[in-house]
């Protein structure tokens, strides 16, 4: 935590479900000023235990319960957080109205929630101590349905459901109605990656292969590389190189060292080498649908 | 914790020797806003075991291990706290160049801590949990050279520390001269007592009887007495009353219901009661010399 930046937590929202991606201290006074919903989270990943990645776990479970919450939470997170934090939420919220569940996750690539909108998925980091990026991935969404010419053929309500997956209609006597005159493309379902804290590895770059979104720590500049790799974290222009390699359509840089007090330098070494790149920046919201490219 | 106020945490300066008064999360942060020197930061006093006075030890304390601090830190708390952030700390600073003590408190009336300038002793509250308030007082100060009658009576340097604990000084032809020839009074010795969290309780008032400052927790108006009384908290009219029957000479209150967007009919209440009253606010600095009375 410096005078300057927050430490990390980022906060998915997904059809109005909230992911909550690590969880460092003062994570709920943000969530509060940003007035998000907490009883709309309902999973926090944690990529590894380090301080500035988790502290902010009981403080927010803590309000949580002020709140009345009833609906439980599932902290996904490594073993030895789930007894640490275990503990301490055992005892500081011991009267909580809801249950708090704890997924142990490892350091392999493996899916570790699903629900109907998405998976969410984990890959092995390269840090000091165990640690895990994430990959988001909405599930296909629907087909959406022209309402004109719905009525025009009087189609049943009933077959609604088959149209927005893609089916053709099926007159009662026996006209094909192709689906594509009936419906416009679904909405593309975005992918995002979390890839904080590491250093640099190629075999970021396959897990991370063509997804619409990549968070990646840029803790350094190019100039300070060797004290990157020392302390197992990246430069801007190494998290550039894994989103252009990875192919992916965005790039979000961040978790920036406190010497920085300004992080244009940083930005435009991640542009020499990938152009659709931006700063994280505390409070800030980035709408997933609006890739611009 | 709410949008309006950050958790408790206080720091008193004595000698340019800082102790925190319990640690919020968030305290590392607020710490670092106002410049405090956390090298100089060397006892943490934690009232009692609820997350909104001490979930900021963790990161407190690893923001002190990465400044490369050497000289050990003692925090003095129930056992239970001891061993909770016990081991939090071996887990999260493992690592750290310097020792953290636990010194464990209990409830009752004692001297728990005292050095070259000051004692601190707790006294148990009345909450939910078990709770203390904190005392801290100054020992008796050195009176002040006039230095010109020391030249013009060529009073020898080695009698200076006697002449300043108020002896009179023997000339060599054994002529008394009296110590307040020499010397102006010391500077006043002041107490501060702290208390937070609590409901209203006659007690107290003994504990803190004649000190210059006390801190009282100030969570409702008198219109909700009973539920300040039921959440073991206490009013503002309840804080004025325990400040104007302990003889204190200076009220601060605090620690106020998230309900209140404006705490002057909080301040209006204690000032019915007891006009030396002002509020506790964030990043406030008061000067505990300047006794306005």
């Amino acid at each position: 935590m410096t005078p300057r930046h927050q430490p990390s937590c980022q906060v998915l929202n997904v059809r109005d479900n909230l992911m909550m991606i690590d969880c460092g201290e003062g994570a709920q006074l943000a969530v509060r000023r940003m007035k998000l919903k907490l009883m709309r989270l309902n999973h926090i990943f944690i990529s590894h235990l380090h301080g500035d990645h988790c502290f902010g776990l009981p403080g927010l479970v803590s309000t949580m319960a002020l709140l009345n919450r009833t609906n439980s939470l599932t902290i996904h997170t490594f073993k030895d957080g789930a007894e640490l934090f275990g503990q301490m939420l055992d005892y500081f919220c011991r009267e909580r109205p809801f249950e708090v569940r704890f997924n142990i996750i490892d350091t392999h690539k493996r899916i570790i929630h699903e629900d109907d909108a998405m998976t969410v998925s984990t890959f092995p980091l390269v840090h000091r101590v165990p640690a895990v990026g994430f990959v988001f991935r909405e599930k296909p969404k629907l087909r959406h349905i022209i309402g004109e010419e719905i009525q025009r053929l009087n189609i049943p309500h009933y077959a609604m459901n088959s149209l927005r997956q893609g089916e053709d209609w099926i007159a009662p006597d026996g006209t094909v109605i192709p689906n594509e005159q009936l419906t416009t493309p679904a909405d593309p379902a975005i992918s995002y990656a979390y890839c904080s804290d590491t250093k640099f590895s190629k075999r970021v770059i396959k897990y991370v292969e063509g997804v619409d979104w990549l968070y990646h720590e840029a803790t350094y500049e190019e100039s300070l590389r060797l004290k990157a790799h020392k302390r197992y974290h990246s430069t801007a222009l190494e998290a550039a190189t894994v989103a252009r390699d990875a192919g992916v359509k965005q790039l979000i840089i961040g978790h920036f060292s406190k010497r920085y007090l300004d992080e244009i330098p940083l930005l435009e070494e991640a542009l020499s080498v990938f152009p659709n790149t931006r700063l994280a920046n505390e409070g800030q919201i980035i709408d997933l649908n609006q890739l611009e490219f």
